[in-house]
């Protein structure tokens, strides 16, 4: 299933994509694409209900982010060596990670908005993880038992506040947080660590990776992360940009402004295009 | 108005303290104490409720944390001078916050759990800010405008994950962040910068500060945060601890073990008791 939120920022209805592709609206029998929705029971109930027979959503509708209600929303630093190595960094022993502020999710195509004054802000693609079954001290055998669906994900960031206060300040500003536009789930992703992770400014392609590629694959990273805390239903894990950051430029970093815009696209998890604004 | 929230842990119920301070049942009025109830048309509106008429809860009730449905739960590090100089750090020139996973909240009498195999898990005394009225690039002058109401916080911190890796790893874990008794309305608190700020372990009492010491007073420290990013309704702001930490303490620091009972009060806020588990 792939399912959606729509409709105008802060009154984000549930859907789903039908046969063709088209939106339906699942607003009569669930509210939100959150919570026990995404557990095994809740997917399957979704999973037996004829969508096709739900009324369909206008076609100009804007998407929001593909899950609501985030209770947690967890970056992986580093998690590609050939990004680790264009930021200066070593690839690290275990998986770094950050809370990110969950007022940063917005949606696939919304605007990014520049924090006031910010002249360092860049791009990172990523693949997202939606936590379905909650769980704390995961073992890597179970971790994917864990998982309710994929998304594509972008995890915006300014490195001017990232180098000064920590990956939290840098990536928490409101729209830095870009989720969706499907929440996918786990039995359409035959393979999560085979899936291209893109990310193109104003159509030139400046990351071009695979989550083949990823340090920590998804079962250590979720068991390490789940040490700290419990990991709850609809909790979302970013797990980390391969290269082509825009401060891993050369002769000189590049940074987003006012008008440009940014495509970013997950293996078959779909695309996301934004303005920078 | 002093609410709380009630019932057995993951099935809280909204309530509020009548004249005699029994807890009476909310929830045939309001979902919970989150979201729109705590902006000022919603406070309002129970303002106006009789409280006297509505059904009693038992006596013997759990409560459960003040509020629920919390966005982001953000810490203030170093913000009494006397903390920052027993933990060896000069006083920091701008309010250094921290996201802290919003599932490490818990109730004000539940047991705080350790990471398994921890031997540096410590205590801290904080006043909570609950945020009503949400908002972005927040003036000073207008930032106590964005407050709901206040309670009594803990920032349980586990000081070996905090040097290693940050303060989101250390403060993080389940059950470290107490909230409660109360979300006590912000016109029953006079004046938030003159709050005793105590917390006993097992009767002997370790910190014994006031809000009056606060180096970045509240007007200071929301404006700041909200410069990252949207303060939303509901998002709780930990104001930092004085000192008297364990890792404090000398010759050498003390951390909590397994039956060890502390206490945090924040002046007329409430008590918290917790048992070391």
């Amino acid at each position: 299933m792939k399912m959606v939120r729509f409709g105008e920022i802060g009154s984000d209805r549930p859907g789903i994509l039908d046969d063709q592709g088209a939106i339906r609206d699942l607003s009569g029998i669930i509210d939100d694409i959150a919570g026990a929705v995404l557990l095994p029971k809740g997917l399957a109930r979704l999973a037996s209900t004829d969508i096709n027979a739900l009324p369909k959503a206008g076609r100009a509708t804007r998407l929001g982010a593909c899950i609501g209600q985030v209770g947690k929303l967890i970056g992986i630093g580093l998690n590609y060596s050939d990004h680790a190595a264009e930021v200066g960094r070593q690839a690290p022993a275990f998986p770094e990670f950050f809370l990110k502020a969950t007022s940063s999710i917005s949606g696939p195509a919304d605007l990014i908005r520049l924090p006031r004054g910010s002249e360092h802000t860049d791009w990172e693609a990523e693949l997202g993880v939606i936590i379905g079954e909650p769980g704390n001290y995961i073992s890597e055998a179970d971790a994917l038992d864990h998982v309710a669906g994929y998304c594509t994900a972008g995890d915006i960031s300014d490195r001017k506040y990232q180098a000064e206060s920590g990956a939290s300040h840098g990536k928490s500003f409101d729209t830095f947080g870009p989720l969706g536009p499907w929440l996918v789930t786990k039995d359409e992703v035959p393979d999560p660590h085979n899936l291209s992770v893109t990310c193109d400014v104003d159509g030139r392609r400046y990351q071009n990776g695979n989550t083949r590629d990823l340090i920590f694959r998804l079962p250590a990273a979720i068991s390490f992360i789940s040490r700290y805390f419990t990991l709850q239903t609809g909790d979302v894990i970013i797990t980390g940009t391969p290269g082509g950051v825009g401060k891993g430029q050369k002769p000189s970093p590049i940074y987003l402004h006012k008008g440009q815009k940014i495509r970013i696209e997950i293996g078959t998890l779909g695309v996301q295009e934004h303005e920078i604004a």
